[in-house]
């Protein structure tokens, strides 16, 4: 199952809007449950180097079915996932890509957000998410 | 100068309302001056490996400043661009990417369309292209 | 949705059988309908080359919904697809490469082979292919 | 000397026993002593971001000779091999990928786990070994 480019566009809607409200410049993109994308928004004057940090995040959030920020704390030295960044032509672990699963506990996409401080990247990718789905996964085993 | 959010969005939308009139399902992406994504939508059922060649279109229109199907004439065996899609990390010279110039002949980006066939990637593109200037820049020197 | 692990595994086993019957070495590879890798195998003594060319003809052939010898007909010079190999980090667009349909006439992944000649790599293609699906994807539109 | 696809079938058929019993969804790859793909499943529902990293596990134990944890000890911050994993087009330094050995001594491939928790992996890689070979290479000089 895939998130529709309905969900995605009214996802990326959502989030311009708490980008705006947050005084941020923001690219923000969506991709589907085979980490393909399926829509993504550049604002003006957002980073240029933030388009493959967002698409980034995003797609990283769909292959472990988790936020970013999640595989970050297992990947800093010393941990688990030490260099885990180096799979998948290049992930992006920290905060600001969220899963999207919907109401059946599907993981349909992921949507990541890049352009400002984590902080701030992680509030308007979670407003985002709000208007399609939840970032939890029901535990294993889930579909996609 | 860059195309605007606003300006690719209502590209993007005038592009995929064409798709639509002519029954199909298209990657549609516009990139800015500098070729990079600017926005991009996939609608439901396009083809996955269209979303790299509507990028790539784009990228391609905007690299060269004019319509990918023109590169490709020229880029056949024996054509004195033969084997320029090695470039840039890959080419698509096919129909389906347009410039976007401005009304004061500025090359402000590109759209760029893949889903159907190449005369009907071209149309989608076209109509996107409509809403938001022209693709025809003066002759040279012509400003980025 | 996607091929099952257990569909994967029995289209990769019943093209093992006929490339056995032909006498050749082959590389299976079976994508889900992301273009993921869900199954692989190279049996022994089949070229090293191929591996990566198997992967690709199952990729190429989910990502345009069609076997990879249609694109290789309209990729020629002066065809109206020409350079399409230049996208999606390579496509391979010779016969070998079958997407898989099911029941309902839904995409759920491809399979491709590689290790012989084009003639042989489709046969053993389609014998993977008719103990899990059919190529033919209804009219469009149709669903992934 | 090389893996047999049948001892890489058999290793991934042990391993994905393990993953079953552990209530887990992996991917599971085996490359030959060259660190080219011989074998690969991915089970239903197993992250597609595992896909990589289960080939990337077995191409670093196969490249090195050893535990994919032995080299993530020495790449870390301050250690000797601190960065290694941008070589060979990107490795994967935690627990999960297995050297094997054959009884002769001689490395013959390596088998790469990725879908849980590093312990996971690990014990998941060793199942798989088990059925084949050993993962302690003689002294050098060892041959391949």
């Amino acid at each position: 199952m895939h998130v529709t480019m309905k969900s995605a566009l009214a996802a990326i809607e959502a989030a311009r809007k708490e980008a705006v409200k947050l005084k941020t410049q923001m690219c923000i993109a969506v991709v589907d449950s085979g980490a393909n994308l399926k829509a993504f928004v550049r604002m003006d004057d957002a980073w240029v180097g933030s388009i493959d940090i967002a698409i980034k995040k995003a797609k990283t959030a769909v292959y472990f079915g988790m936020p970013t920020g999640e595989i970050g704390k297992l990947s800093q030295p010393g941990g688990s996932l030490f260099g885990i960044e180096h799979s998948n032509d290049g992930l992006i672990t920290f905060p600001g890509g969220l899963p999207i699963v919907d109401e059946e506990g599907v993981l349909v996409g992921a949507i990541g957000v890049s352009g400002s401080s984590v902080e701030n990247d992680h509030k308007v990718a979670a407003a985002g998410l709000k208007v399609v789905g939840i970032c939890d996964l029901p535990q294993h085993p889930w579909r996609t």
